[in-house]
Order: structure tokens, then C-alpha cells, then sequence
């Protein structure tokens, strides 16, 4: 059997739980979420669907948790799979996440995140920890959530990557859609926080620090080195739209430079045709010229995607069964 | 050692034997082209790569061969691979590369093809044959040259289509693209045939039994049972714009049935936007929504990349070294 532990219920980690029990069968795994710990929600033991409501909810479900002893449930689980789903932090860059999948690797549990915070802050260390210890590490969901973006090279052995175009952001999509239809900036903002697009403090998606994360995750994976200190990020805070031109926030890197600002798009570019919430990705490849994939990069069931899609697999390459 | 076989060698031959010289060190694969079979260049063995101008301007290379022989060549080989690249036949059911891909099955070679027939008049008898004598068989080249089409589904266990709907032929697509731009139908055919898009006898594209036959091959990869005789065909060759709508080649399928036809997108779409003789295709997926990829359809290096994809995964699948 396949032990799942779930570290961070929020509408992720809900997600993943309902898709992974109403798809089990038929992916023919037996996998089960054995344990859950989240601050609010506290320490569940086997849960059931019942639960769902009220983790929605946001109540408390099982013993209370002091957050300084998830490490020692994460080590002490008998789990093979621990699925971080806690918030990204800046500031402390990824921890305590980063405590958190590094002590399920080191008691040799597989890890699944969709935190970018780790990942973008401590890639080389969570490679060689994966490594050492022989666990799998799946962060799909943290770019375009569940849409093919970094893993589509998986399909494309042998093809060299120039550079990368990304609109990675949904929020700041969808703020320059209403303002390219007419709204004005903060009327824009309004109307994506309504629609639960945009957090209370929506700096991270305004200032461009989450998608410029994104192009760091997506670069790491294709051995390029970039981090935030050495990008050029430009958000659309003071934008001012001007003329028929189409803006697009939009992420770029290459092997030599990385950076996220808005651009004008040409009209002809699919990609000044991805509107709304809708996350999109171009590579620049050496056997097939421009590849364009165009899909959510958000959302409960989407970010569940990613890590079914990641569980699968660890599964298939470390044999679980 | 992965000795692979060649049968049919023009433009997607010669394509691949480059992409496969340039790229096995850096995949880490010991694999070499060890005999080409075509109907003009002849019978090869060992190749080098001072073949390719050759073999570019058709002259024969090696013993000629009677087409008869093909299927005790592929019998005698001592390959495990064996690569189909023969043209397509719609009048003999996918005829001779049925009998060279099955006689290689048979004989226990792995198979890849970038030939719609066989795939396309005998999916079942195909995968049957795989399964019994425990061979791979890779037909990505078949839809959309090395672009993801309906590989992408790897990426995405669990999710269910409720269709799909593409711009498969790169032909009509670069001529509808032109109409648009003001050409007639005849002055936008001669260009295509001018710039290599287009066969002499283009009937194939600008009827749809091209994207037809693509359809299908998707569609039976997805478990629906669609074929030439239950779909409805519509191609381009009486065509007229009208207004500023943009029209596409659609191919659309989803369980119940399935259509070639030219369609009136919405310019919000950004399939409306997907240009010259590029292709796409648009999922639309329970647990994604709609998720699209637009890339090239046809080319040497292109349909190159789709086989090598192929050998990759059947070299993982089947431990091949």
C-alpha cells in the first residue's frame, strides 16, 4: 500500500484528496492518505470523505498541532509519500517548508510539493537529497499547476530548449484582460479579488516575484541558473495601457538572462489571445522551432492534476506498489 | 547494442538518422542505424553519414531490392528496431507497411511508424500483435510530427477527455491562412506547392482525409472507435470567406462522433490565431478545462524529434541497452 501523508490542508491539499480517491481504481494504485497535519485543521488519522466539508470549512478536525512539532510527525510516519501543500513564505525563503520535504527525504519518504518557495530557493540541495537518500521529489504544481510546462520536455527527448516565454501568472492575466476591455487598474484588482483570482495583498502576483519564481523552477530544471537577486522584475503596478497593443506580463529566460515585465505582444502571437486567468508557456526549441502550451494555472482540481501527475510518476519510477 | 532497421528512406528517414547520429551520446544510448531498406536507394548496411547527399538526391545507394523482399529482409534482420517510414497508401488500407510492420512484430522487433494507415485501418490488430509478441510500438509521428498530441495524455493520469478539436493539416491551414490574407484558393495552392507544402496531387489535405485519418488515430488512442467509413469529411476545395470570421480545417472528435470540417472560430480563441502550416490541438479535459498546444505538424528535423521520442520510450519501457 501506498501511505500518503498530507502536510498543509488548504483547497490543494482538499483537492488532491478527493481526485486521488475518486480516480484510485481506475489508475489502478493503491494509495491512501494516511495521516494529515495542518495548523488549523490539526493531526487526522485516516481520514474519510466526511471530512471535506469542514476542512472547507475551515475547522478543526483532529488533535491540535504545534507547528514545531510537524517535523517529528514527518519523520515518526510510517507514510512512503509526504505531499507538501503549505503557503509559500518569501521572506524566510520556503521554510518552513523547506524543513519540512527535507526531513521527509532524510527518513527516506518520496516528496511531492507545490510550494514554489523551496524549490526556487534550494533547488541544487533538494536534488542532491533526492539523490542521497533515493527518494523521488515531484514539483509539477508548482508551475501552470497541472497544464504540461516544464514536463513537456519529458515527451521531447534529445530537443535543446533557447529560451522560454511564459505568461505565468493568472492573476496579473486576468488584471491586464479587464484592463485591455477598458477597467482601470485598481478596478481590475477590485474585480480579481471578488473573483477570489487575487489574495488581500496581492503584491507577490503584482510585483512579479511569483511568476519571475516560476522562471527560476523552470530554468533550474533546464540547468540554467538564475534566482531572483539576478533578475530584472518589473510588475504591473504603474502600468498604463496605450494604443491596440496587447500586454502580456511576461516571464523570459534563457541560458544567460532571466527577467519578468510586461511587453506588447504582436496580435498574431497566439499567446496575445491567452486571456483571463489562463497561464500560458512558449519554448524555443532547436527540432521543433516554437512550441506553445496554453492552459489554467490555477485552481483546486488543476493543482490536483499536478500531483496525481507526480505521484504517478514516483510510483512508476521507484516501483511503488 | 540497439541495432535499428530503416525501411523507407526519404525525408523522415534521413530526418531521423541525422537527429539519431547527433543526439545518442548525449541520451546516453547505444543505438546505430545498422540497415536502411528503401524501394529507390536499395538495400544498405552499416551506414555512415556520408550517405545523406546521396540518399537526399535519391540515387541508389545500396543492392536494389525487389519491394517483394522487404518483408524476408525485415524477417532476417538481427535489428530489435524497426522503423516504418514508407508513404502513406488510403487505397490499400495502409498497404505494404501494414505487412512490413506486422512482419516485424512477428519476428519480435520493436516498431515505430510515421505512416497514418496502418495505424489508422488496423489499430486493433496492431496493438493485439504488440501485446502478444511483447514489442513496443511508437506512432507519434503520426499526428503532428514531434509536437505532443495525444502523448501529452501521459502527463495528465487520470484525467478524462470529453473531446478534442484540432488544426491537423498543415497544408489547408497555410491556405486558408492565405485566403485570409486575400489570395484566391488556386494562388494560395500554387504557393503551397511552390514552398513544399503541398504534393502535386494535393487531394489528400484539401479534402481532409489527412486530418481524418489523424482524428481517428488520436481518437483510438483515447478508446473511441471512429473510422474513415462513420465520419463526416469536409475539405476545403470549395471554399469561399465571407465577413472577417477566420475559418480552420477543424477535426473534432469525442466519443459519440467525429467530423472534418471547415469551421468559423471565435477571434477570442486562440486556435483562430494558430497560422501558416502550423498545427494544434485543444483537449478539452475534466480536470484542466481546455488545454492547447500549438506547434509544427510536418518537417524533416520535426518528425525527426517524433521518433526519437518513440525510441526513448520504448528504450525505457523495454530495458533495451
Amino acid at each position: 500500500m501506498i501511505k500518503i501523508m498530507i502536510v498543509g490542508f488548504g483547497n490543494v491539499g482538499q483537492g488532491f484528496f478527493e481526485l486521488l480517491n475518486a480516480r484510485r481504481d481506475e489508475l489502478g494504485i493503491d494509495a491512501v492518505v494516511t495521516e494529515i497535519v495542518d495548523r488549523r485543521r490539526g493531526f487526522i488519522r485516516n481520514p474519510g470523505p466526511e471530512i471535506l466539508p469542514d476542512a472547507r470549512a475551515g475547522r478543526q478536525l483532529g488533535v491540535k498541532v504545534d507547528p514545531e512539532d510537524i517535523p517529528r510527525l514527518i519523520t515518526e510516519s510510517d507514510a512512503n509519500v509526504v505531499c507538501e501543500f503549505t503557503d509559500l513564505n518569501i521572506r524566510d525563503k520556503g521554510e518552513p517548508a523547506f524543513t519540512y520535504i527535507t526531513t521527509a527525504m532524510r527518513s527516506g519518504k518520496h516528496v511531492i510539493t507545490t510550494n514554489k518557495g523551496p524549490v526556487a530557493f534550494h533547488y541544487d540541495e533538494l536534488m542532491e537529497l533526492s539523490r542521497r537518500y533515493n527518494v523521488g521529489f515531484g514539483f509539477k504544481g508548482t508551475v501552470m499547476a497541472g497544464t504540461p510546462s516544464f514536463n513537456v520536455l519529458e515527451l521531447l527527448p534529445g530537443a535543446h530548449v533557447e529560451y522560454f516565454q511564459g505568461i505565468l501568472n493568472g492573476t496579473t492575466n486576468f488584471i491586464l484582460t479587464k484592463m485591455h476591455e477598458g477597467l482601470s487598474f485598481n478596478d481590475a484588482l477590485r474585480l480579481a479579488q471578488e473573483m477570489g483570482y487575487a489574495e488581500a495583498d496581492p503584491s507577490l502576483d503584482i510585483d512579479g516575484v511569483d511568476p519571475a519564481l516560476k522562471a527560476i523552477i523552470i530554468s533550474r530544471v533546464l540547468g540554467w541558473r538564475h534566482s531572483l537577486d539576478s533578475m530584472e522584475v518589473v510588475g504591473i503596478r504603474n502600468i498604463e495601457m496605450a494604443g491596440n497593443g496587447v500586454v502580456k506580463l511576461i516571464a523570459y529566460a534563457d541560458e544567460k538572462r532571466a527577467f519578468v515585465k510586461p511587453m506588447v505582444l504582436d496580435p498574431a502571437d497566439p499567446m496575445a489571445h491567452v486571456n483571463g486567468n489562463l497561464n500560458a508557456i512558449k519554448f524555443k526549441l532547436d527540432t521543433l522551432g516554437s512550441l506553445i502550451i496554453i492552459g489554467p494555472g490555477a485552481g483546486r482540481v488543476e493543482t490536483a492534476q499536478a500531483v496525481l501527475t507526480d505521484l504517478m510518476s514516483i510510483v512508476r519510477r521507484y516501483g511503488l506498489r
